[in-house]
């Protein structure tokens, strides 16, 4: 019986067993899993900290009984692959539980390991990162337990900011420091302003250019030479892929670690395929290599290589087109999306940028809000680069039109004619988006 | 010196008019406005109305005076158009206030001068429509003179489901008959059950299948012999084209009175453009003819018209791609969107509708509330032909993707490959659009 082996349990490799058992009643299917839950909401974690989500239960998507009893596959959780022989088509896995070590053998392997959190090189039973569900669950407790009114937050990632906001919703007092000027990198980093300015507005305390030198139980000493206590400490300083058992195999990594692949989300190995936040892919508009730790590719890759799987001939494979690394944060009031190329990627091109600040909406209907577009076009081919929105409302509509728009191969001009649904509730007959067009024409 | 006449001030004749001027310092521009008003903002009257939007000089986005100084624009209102003379290239032109009748000469004319409101066959002090501010000025006296507490609403289209939203709010209690079952015609008609929903939710009475036989004063009669007093009848029974004063010319108007334009917006007449709800143009992705009575098209229209008479070489003239009908309507939680052709156009295509129904974002966020997606597409090309959404929150984004899709020509089964900004306030890994291209699949 053919046998498919999937590494991790979360995103990428839940969804890509279950979208395989959809088109493959026979293979036998097993997940290993090194931590303690599989297919978490990671997204949802910082809202369920918060109290915004208060049900538990909603941060579990499922659990190993109900993918054995509902889709005959094997979750193993405690299970952490620890190396990858090739040439046999096995792999070692260690049972944590257990201490034992044993060899299971593939036809085919799917390797969806993610990342971890970086952490700080502190010893201290106040300093946490947050990636999954157990780590949540520690803080929980650890808020509870302590009575804990005070926090540091560590970065301005994604999650570091959404853990900021559920922390000021939840009534902890939270204090930010990053160890740059350079916050959210996925925005341009003069439109982060408004992110400042919603921090200053609830008088949270924020540091830039600071850093830790030490943690001594509460106190924090930082490099500005400030000291203050904390209850808890927050570390939201990145993230590193979980691949260095790979490093001794024939797999191929890149200089970060990451695992690349090509459009199939074959990896260098026969019969090896990689998916989710491990993997090294191409930006759809430039083709570059691109790694994009997002939900939305772990998703696509997961129906892609279920879908390849299943075909009798396999010259009918379909083909991935690449992402875009489209993106969006909420804070406070906030959101803030962009799509495509990364601000220092620009670099590499003859572009132009175009800027517009409209409302999202008519003037005249309440809650008229400003929302700031900004586009980058290659100037030779007039190709949409990046895209970048800031606003209250209506910035993620912006964004998914301009990241449709790159899809469909639209150029900086062709945004005039992009006809977006008019009512006074919801844009203008000249969005800004048709705007951001004819604003391009002249240049 | 060149002269170019507009005839229409709203919002076709004043936009094409402003946009001619940016580029053109040097031609005589005038415009002839047979009402009172220039540049109103049609789609916020039923707001102003409902007291949403409390500010009257927020409906006047312009006045003849403002055009005059600042625009060199000539807007001569009370003025209508009421010959053309295409050979002469001469307009005649009455002057309501003086009765006076003159001959106007034009080295480019554009015709913008819109629909009106049908209304019903009955004298009565209390009947109304709304099309323009005069309009809404005149409903508004009435409804404060007359203390109107009850009114009867004619017709389910736009403005008439808007007036009655608005009524409900300002606390006039209102009824809502349609001579049909067949509502809102922008939407499948099924879906339009939410409107009824929404209706019956608020103690709104409304009955189909029925029409008005008899106004006497305050007392209605109608032909299902129900018999009912009320303050204010508002008839929303449809517009017609205002093209009368054309049939003499050798100006082509089709059967229904529209103006049929080519890609330019030029009619069969040399130097003789049409732009706004008066013409007869075609669907971008099918190419049929059709009449969109909506803002963007005459927006878009407005700046091609500009830039293509500005041009020192005819051969670099822009042409216009074609429209979609992209629309959307809210009517009180709800907001109800579609694109492409019409319901009653697909029988002339062989065609598949996929549905799907599911949370605008992350289902453990708060207030998460379900869309329902509709995409039509046709068999042998897989083209998206339709689109239609409804939902309390995000089906005018899903609306706008798929108008955006049409556009970058993307077909059914690449709505699997948008990438849509995801966090869970917005979306979800797999959004609603993907899974409308997932479905499709095996269809």
């Amino acid at each position: 019986m053919n046998k498919i082996i999937v590494i991790g349990a979360v995103a990428g490799g839940a969804t890509v067993a279950s979208q395989i058992r959809r088109l493959d009643k026979e293979s036998e299917i097993v997940i290993y899993e090194k931590d303690r839950d599989m297919s978490f909401a990671n997204c949802g974690l910082p809202y369920y900290l918060g109290g915004i989500v208060n049900n538990r239960d909603l941060m579990l998507s499922a659990t190993p009984e109900q993918f054995n009893n509902k889709k005959d596959i094997t979750v193993k959780t405690y299970h952490e692959a620890i190396a990858l022989n090739a040439q046999d088509k096995t792999i070692s896995v260690k049972n944590h539980q257990t201490g034992d070590i044993f060899t299971d053998h593939y036809d085919q392997l799917i390797l969806s390991p993610g990342c971890r959190a970086r952490t700080l090189p502190f010893e201290s039973n106040r300093l946490f990162t947050l990636r999954n569900l157990e780590d949540t669950d520690r803080i929980e407790s650890f808020i509870e337990e302590q009575h804990v009114q005070k926090a540091l937050i560590i970065g301005t990632g994604y999650v570091s900011l959404e853990i900021l906001e559920n922390f000021y919703y939840r009534g902890i007092k939270t204090t930010l420091i990053h160890r740059s000027e350079q916050i959210n990198k996925s925005m341009d980093n003069d439109l982060n302003q408004v992110i400042f300015e919603e921090i200053k507005k609830r008088d949270i305390p924020f540091r830039l250019n600071e850093e830790i030198t030490n943690i001594n139980d509460k106190t924090v000493t930082f490099k500005s030479g400030h000291i203050e206590d904390f209850d808890i400490i927050i570390a939201g300083v990145g993230i590193e892929p979980n691949s260095d058992w790979l490093k001794t195999s024939s797999l191929k990594l890149n200089d970060k670690g990451y695992i690349p692949v090509n459009e199939y989300f074959e990896t260098n190995v026969n019969d090896v395929y990689a998916i989710g936040d491990i993997i090294e892919t191409f930006y759809r508009h430039t083709k570059k290599r691109t790694s994009i730790t997002l939900a939305w590719g772990a998703h696509r890759a997961a129906s892609l290589i279920a879908e390849n799987l299943s075909l009798d001939n396999p010259h009918d494979k379909v083909s991935f087109k690449g992402l875009l690394g489209t993106n969006i944060v909420r804070v406070f009031d906030y959101a803030l999306g962009s799509v495509g190329i990364s601000e220092s990627e620009l670099s590499d091109y003859n572009y132009t940028m175009i800027e517009q600040t409209q409302k999202q909406h008519a003037g005249y209907y309440p809650v008229a809000e400003p929302i700031t577009l900004r586009v980058y076009f290659e100037n030779e081919t007039r190709k949409i680069l990046r895209a970048c929105a800031i606003g209250k409302d209506g910035a993620d509509k912006r964004i998914d039109i301009i990241s449709t728009a790159i899809i469909g191969e639209l150029t900086v001009d062709d945004l005039r004619d992009v006809e977006i649904a008019y009512a006074p509730p919801f844009s203008s007959p000249k969005d800004i988006v048709n705007m951001i067009g004819y604003k391009a024409q002249s240049k």
